[in-house]
């Protein structure tokens, strides 16, 4: 794709255009029997409570895991009769699809009151692209406001891994009519290996795991997740170490005359002048990063691979100093 | 599980109670980036062009690949307006569960005539467990009844694998309002893996694509996927083996005086007097097989691994001799 819009362009290309850890879990080895067999319900069930204590949902049964939260999108979109959705906006659109697709009337919105009056409210927190963090009081308040009108809160997790835990409304999803999505390839670096979760209230998560059905997840997910899941030690690491690459990639921005104005350790919000020529020049110059059709001054850059920091530098002075 | 049920039996038990061919498809070496990497598109289309021609489809826009079919079960469902779901049973019993699921009011009916009102019929060719084969012809009669009233006509050819390629329906998927799902775990071995295909009419297909969204299908199954689904001399010496080890294992039911009187190459079906009392036997014995709660004398069994026939042979006997 990226070899198309710019033939000319140095090789291979710095994929900088997802927001996924490029330094990811180490992969156990996994034994052939994994692939083999019809995944277990006891080894689902050991995965669903790794996610519960490292996630902080109340308990196992308020877990759901599926093959990515991507999936879930639709599915949760469902838990409610097809009304008004309303999403916190802007935000990654695949939300807005899911909602249509399961016969909601769908409004994007930058006003968080106005989630008030949904029946379906999604709010992506901390927000991709921008990273904007909503505080959870605020949440829990809108929560209560939707559980009095059978209205459902939909939080998309997607980036929490890297916050503070207690940004997180996983614990206290009893208290509404309340979903939180977390994803585990992108923090583990591994979304090839498709693994999300769906946390909430038993009631909510038995109706999504009944749609669902049974093996869900694949063998080689269950295994490489629950021990991931379980791994605090390398999950503390990895939140310094993205930490640490973020704030290096905001200086290597700077010095190309690129201001970061938002975004979470796992990619950085840049406002330039015009996003398509920026896009243009980085693209030239061997960067692929994220464009935005609705949003002509932002461009949202992923972290870089290790080996790929000198490289980057090198292609930002000659992005810079080329004509678009 | 059978170890709770069966404390004494010696182990390790061989598990005939699935219909998963115990020959899997020899894994490749699955590079770490298959893990890490988002699956790309390009990947995800190679992978429906190789299903098609394997499967028969007019085309890749024919095929919508995801992790597992078990998951599609409840999408194929919601494809029709809720109304009369009618599945010709016995069957898996998943069926009926996701066409509920889907809001039908469901019928199991062994007259395939009363499929022909429904707005949903499913029916699974060859069947499963008893291994009944509709022939082409009358499907596509009843899909041509189905049609003229908007109903859908939902094949599950999970077992097609292992008969002549001609029995199944893929081919004719553009002559109706037909659904066909073909499952990849089972004859490739590789349940863990999580992939199956849904092949419909173009129309159809990008629905339920659309309802799975990007992404559906992990790295490491579009890579072992696109590949076994072009290895036709390990699919066909494949065929051949299957045929052999289910001659194999109907000769030694046989001594041990069981009668199988249906099934595919992947799993027999027995007939018992009392299949309870059968299934208690050969659980002391250390061999477990599938009992069927509505059906009191059937049982069925899967094939054994290379290494169990001899000690399939002799727990047979043991079985035979014990008390119940």
């Amino acid at each position: 794709m990226a070899r198309r819009l710019f033939p000319g362009a140095p090789q291979p290309f710095i994929d900088l255009s997802t927001g996924i850890n490029p330094y990811p879990y180490p992969l156990p080895p996994i034994p052939a029997g994994v692939f083999a067999r019809l995944p277990e319900a006891e080894g689902q069930a050991r995965l669903a409570e790794s996610a519960a204590r490292t996630y902080g949902a109340p308990s196992a049964a308020h877990v759901v895991p599926a093959p990515g939260t991507q999936i879930l999108l639709a599915l949760v979109a469902t838990l409610v009769p097809a009304g008004k959705a309303a999403i916190l906006a802007p935000t990654y659109s695949e939300h807005a699809r899911a909602a249509g697709l399961a016969g909601h009337r769908v409004t994007e919105t930058a006003d968080i009151e106005q989630l008030r009056r949904a029946d379906l409210a999604v709010i992506t927190n901390p927000n991709n692209p921008d990273g904007r963090v909503i505080a959870k009081d605020r949440l829990l308040a809108l929560a209560q406001d939707l559980k009095k009108r059978d209205g459902l809160l939909v939080l998309d997790e997607a980036f929490m891994d890297v916050c503070p835990p207690e940004a997180s409304l996983a614990g206290e999803i009893d208290r509404g009519n309340i979903v939180v999505l977390r994803s585990f390839g992108k923090f583990f670096g591994l979304a090839g290996l498709r693994l999300g979760f769906a946390l909430a209230a038993p009631r909510l998560a038995a109706m999504l795991n009944a749609s669902l059905g049974p093996w869900a997840v694949s063998g080689p997910a269950i295994a490489i997740g629950e021990r991931a899941l379980a791994d605090s030690a390398w999950m503390d690491a990895t939140r310094n170490r993205l930490a640490d690459a973020a704030q290096k990639l905001d200086r290597l921005l700077a010095e190309a005359n690129i201001e970061v104005v938002g975004g979470t350790s796992l990619f950085r919000l840049a406002q330039v002048n015009r996003a398509a020529e920026t896009f243009k020049r980085l693209g030239h110059a061997g960067i692929v990063v994220r464009a935005f059709s609705e949003q002509p001054t932002w461009l949202r850059f992923g972290l870089p691979n290790d080996q790929d920091w000198s490289c980057l530098r090198s292609r930002l002075e000659t992005a810079r100093s080329n004509p678009p």
